[in-house]
C-alpha cells in the first residue's frame, strides 16, 4: 500500500522500539496483500476464459491462496502482543499455499498471461513468508 | 449453517462418490465458521469492557483466530480438486491459532462470559481441525 | 453459530441495556454467516459441474454475495459504538447482493440442488437484512 | 499491487474489448485494498496506544471499513459478468464506511499519526468509489 512504511513507523510498538519496522515484516505484509489481489484477479480471469473447464483447479487454488494470504497478511500486520506460535504456523501454511498455487499457475503461464503474473506474485509471497519466518515473525 | 448437510450432498464431488460427506469434514466446516463468529463477537465485547486495556492481547488473538478460521473454513469447504498439502498446512495453523486464543480467553473466563464461550468454541474448532487432519483433509 | 444468543447476552452493550439482544439482530447475524457458507459452497459446487461454462455468472454472483455477507455479518456483530449510517448502507447493499444472487441461482435451481438451497439462503438473508434495516441497525 | 495494470490487461474481458481497463476501475481496486491495509494497521496501532479506551470507536469503525473495503475491492476486481446493481450498491456503502471512518480518524489525527494517514487513505478510497460509481461500475 501507498504509505505502509509511514504507518508502521507511527505504530506504538515500532515507536517504542525506537527502531524501524523490520524489512522482512514490510516485505511480507506487502507481498501477502499483493498476492491476495493477484489471486482474486487470476481466478476471475480464468472464469472468463473459454477453456474454463481446464482451469478449474487453478481457480480453486487461487481462491485458497487468496483467502490464506489475506489471513496471513492481516495477522502479521498486527504488531500488538503477537503470538510467535500462531504467526509461525500461519506463515508456513501461507508459503505452502503460495507454492502450490504457483505450481499450478506456471502450468498455464504460456497460454494465459494472468497465470504467469499470478505465479510470480505467489513466488514472491512464498519467499517473503519464509524470510519473515526465518527472521522471527514476532520480533519487530 | 442451516442446510450444510444437504448442500454438501448436492455437491458433484460428493454425489459422484455416491457417499455421504465425511463427518469430519462437516464438523470442521461447522466449527470453523462458528469460531469465526465467536471470535469476532468476543473481540468486540472485550472492546466494550471498561477494562479494555487488560484485554488487548485477547482482542488481538481473537482477530487472528477469526481471520485464520475463515480462511480454513473457506478452504475446506471447497471440494473441487483440493491440494492435500495446502489443506493440511492450513488445518495445522488453524488448530494452533485456536489453541492459543483459547488459552488467552480461558484466563479471562471467570470475569467475562464471552471469553468463556469463545474459549469453548476455539477448543471445539481446534479438535475438529485435528480430526480432519487425521482423517485426511482431501478425502471426501 | 451454536451459542450466538449466549454470546450476545454476555456483551457489555446488551448487559448494560438489561435487555435481550434484538431478535432482528440475531436473525441477521445468523443469516449473513449462513449465507456466506452457502454461497461459498454453491460457487465451488458449480465449479465442479460438467457444465461449468453455463454457471460462470452464478459463480461470480456467489462470490460477490459471500464477500458482501461476510462484511455485513461482521459489521452488525460489532455492537460497540456503531454508526447507523454505515450499517444502514451496508445492510442495503447486502440485501441487493443477496437478491441478485438468488435470482441467478433460481434460474439453475431445477438442475442443481445446490443452487436451489443457495437461493433459499440468499432470500432468507435478504429478508433478514431488510428487517434489521427497518428496526434500526444500531439499536440493540 | 505491483502489476495490477498488466493483470487487468491480460483479463479476457479487457482483452476482448481491445481497450484498456478504465482508469476509474484501477484506481478503485487500488484504493480499496490500500484502505483495507491502512484500516487494519490503524485499528491495531490504536489497540497498542496507552489511551486505548478513548480510541474504541476508532477501532470499531476501522474494522468496519476494512471489512467493507475488502468486499468492495474483491467485487470490483471481478470483471466476469458483473451485476451493476450489486456493484453500485456496494460502492455506495463503501464510500459511506470510508467517510465515517475518516471523520473519526480525523478527530485523532493530531495525536496519532496512524489516524492521520488512515483518514487520508479513507478519503482517497471514498473518492475512488464515487468516481467508479459515476463512471458506471460494470463498464470496463
Amino acid at each position: 500500500m501507498h504509505q505502509l512504511d509511514e504507518l508502521l513507523q507511527s505504530h506504538p510498538v515500532v515507536r517504542q522500539a525506537r527502531g524501524r519496522p523490520a524489512k522482512e515484516l514490510q516485505d511480507c505484509i506487502d507481498a501477502c496483500f499483493s498476492c491476495v489481489q493477484a489471486c482474486k484477479l487470476c481466478a476471475d480471469a480464468c472464469l472468463s476464459e473459454e477453456m474454463v473447464a481446464s482451469l478449474v483447479r487453478c481457480i480453486r487454488l487461487n481462491l485458497d491462496a487468496a483467502d490464506i494470504c489475506l489471513a496471513t497478511g492481516s495477522a502479521v500486520t498486527r504488531l500488538t502482543q503477537p503470538s510467535n506460535r500462531v504467526l509461525a504456523a500461519q506463515l508456513g501454511a501461507c508459503a505452502t499455499a503460495c507454492a502450490v498455487c504457483a505450481e499450478e499457475c506456471e502450468r498455464h503461464a504460456r497460454h494465459h498471461e494472468h497465470c504467469a503474473i499470478c505465479a510470480e506474485e505467489c513466488r514472491v509471497c512464498e519467499a517473503a513468508c519464509r524470510r519473515l519466518l526465518d527472521a522471527g515473525p514476532a520480533r519487530h
